[in-house]
């Protein structure tokens, strides 16, 4: 046995991600890192095909080694002692020591991923497993979040906004709360969770901006308004998204003008209720003392007239005169 | 004048996400859009270089038509009569002209954007005022937010976790109340912001968890914890990363065990508040009435002892025990 053979180099681990469906959409990064690996892995379904080998397909060649990670279980039951949570478990041991017998005989690993490989994707249960032992690198990739803004043609987030990235499975009071809280937001896994997702954006007012992106970049796909799917058509690899408000004017309720006053609570922003979130996002203008209304996120397009704190009936005089003119304004108040 | 000169097909409009930095995370399509062009529009600085451009430089040819779209100001002030907004308006409004007299030509035209063009992108402002009246088309890239947790090699968001996307600009206050209501989180927009997003992160608990990443990808690339990273140093290239919980023990207060007692408040989790959240979050163990627990979302790791609502004192009882051997309890009550 040669010196080398006795202690081989050991293999580099690489995650990669695939974007989100479109072969086109895959980086010249990880074009070029499936070339140069010796193993291309990838998971699938126990009684289907892999999707992402189908994205990469066009870059493996004969000479490549595959080892498929089929899924012991999807939705159905179990018979593993220790449920569905047991056999996954089980099942991700066993995918990490194929691959750790590569990585040990000197072999170059891509672990195939749909979107990001760090966002929410199975490939982080292979890299909390090997990557303490073995160089590893992630190759970053488009996600469905992008994607799915991409093919409606909406800005996800500007400027000051804030963006809320969801699971569907979450409890529906959860989902409405996050809802009534952020500016933009995605939903992903649907499909079953549906019922509850279009529930949630109803309850927190975000029903009428919301759009539905199935399959996006990929044969098949199919966007509209949330409102009008029908929730038995939804499958799992569809998302919910809630674009940005700038600049989006349909976004918020028209109508005759008004005045909320707004109570920002005895912790400020702190303790802020999805309601108070709410109506400061809708108003066109803030009026308040100069203070509170400097702890108040500023949004493009919305006007502040803040005050000191000894005019508090001009105040509302003028919150109360900008309304009659058809504006809708947030009073912003301490306690 | 033949008819097709008099009636020439109007070009098509792209927006080309370039992705984080480095140019070999550009997908093929950005390349192939790129190569199809006539004309390469990109923002640059007045007084500094396009970074979009310099990722895409490989991909440029002598017979594109480069515009390039200078930004009147950037952190300085302007002598314009409407202020930095009025400046910036101006400004988007004449670079739409300009690639709209190449589009009206016939001109296919790819706006290029660093990382992807709808989140939090300059490419928006051409979009909103463009595709009404053009054909238009998004190419999604890779984000910056992907980039840092691949260069810091961490799981982002997994399995049932909410991921939050912050800008740095907004008040300490907020930025606190945000990082402690949510598992996953990216500030954005350091640089000058930074203080004010360290401040939140020790506010909110989640300084030891936070990692600093500076010009993922690219040249001069930096990360650590952002805790040791020195304030004068942070440019806005520099984003917070507060990663994923699950499998992440390190992220979760050690130590004896312990029962706090956590009120959903009126309105279930509507109105938790992010001292509720981060309760429920670090506990190892949930008990409380069936009823109750369903509304909170289901963590991985965490273990849950549902009851029905006439076993109070047994459940109490039962919580203190598991906290003597050191389990961090939350017992979840309604109101």
């Amino acid at each position: 046995m040669s010196e080398q053979e006795q202690n081989p180099v050991k293999g580099k681990l690489y995650g990669v991600g695939l974007g989100p469906g479109d072969p086109s959409l895959m980086t010249l990064r990880a074009v070029e890192v499936i070339a140069e690996a010796d193993v291309v892995a990838y998971h699938s379904a126990r009684h289907g095909r892999s999707i992402a080998r189908s994205i990469a397909a066009k870059h493996l060649r004969s000479d490549h080694v595959e080892e498929p990670l089929v899924y012991p279980v999807t939705t159905e039951t179990t018979d593993h002692p220790g449920g569905y949570q047991g056999a996954m478990e089980e099942f991700y041991e066993a995918s990490a020591a194929r691959l750790a017998a590569h990585l040990d005989a000197g072999r170059t690993v891509a672990v195939l991923a749909e979107g990001d490989p760090l966002f929410y994707g199975s490939y982080m249960h292979m890299h909390k497993r090997l990557a303490d032992r073995y160089e590893a690198e992630v190759v970053p990739g488009v996600t469905s979040v992008s994607a799915a803004a991409a093919r409606l043609g909406t800005p996800l987030v500007e400027g000051e906004e804030v963006l809320t990235i969801l699971p569907g499975t979450l409890p529906e009071e959860e989902l409405t709360a996050r809802l009534a809280a952020t500016d933009s937001a995605v939903v992903m896994k649907l499909g079953r969770t549906f019922p509850a997702v279009r529930g949630a954006m109803e309850a927190s007012g975000r029903l009428a901006e919301a759009r539905y992106v199935e399959r996006a970049t990929m044969e098949g796909e199919r966007t509209g308004l949330l409102a009008d799917t029908d929730p038995d058509s939804v499958p799992y690899f569809a998302v919910a998204v809630v674009p940005s408000r700038v600049g989006n004017p349909g976004s918020v309720p028209s109508g005759p003008g008004e005045v909320v006053v707004v109570g920002t609570g005895p912790a400020g922003p702190l303790w802020l209720t999805p309601e108070t979130r709410r109506a400061l996002a809708d108003a066109e203008v803030l009026v308040g003392y100069t203070t509170y209304l400097d702890r108040v996120p500023v949004k493009p397009g919305q006007v502040r007239h803040g005050s000191d704190n000894k005019v508090e009936s001009e105040r509302a005089e003028f919150a109360l005169d900008l309304a009659r003119r058809g504006k809708r304004v947030a009073g912003v108040s301490g306690g």
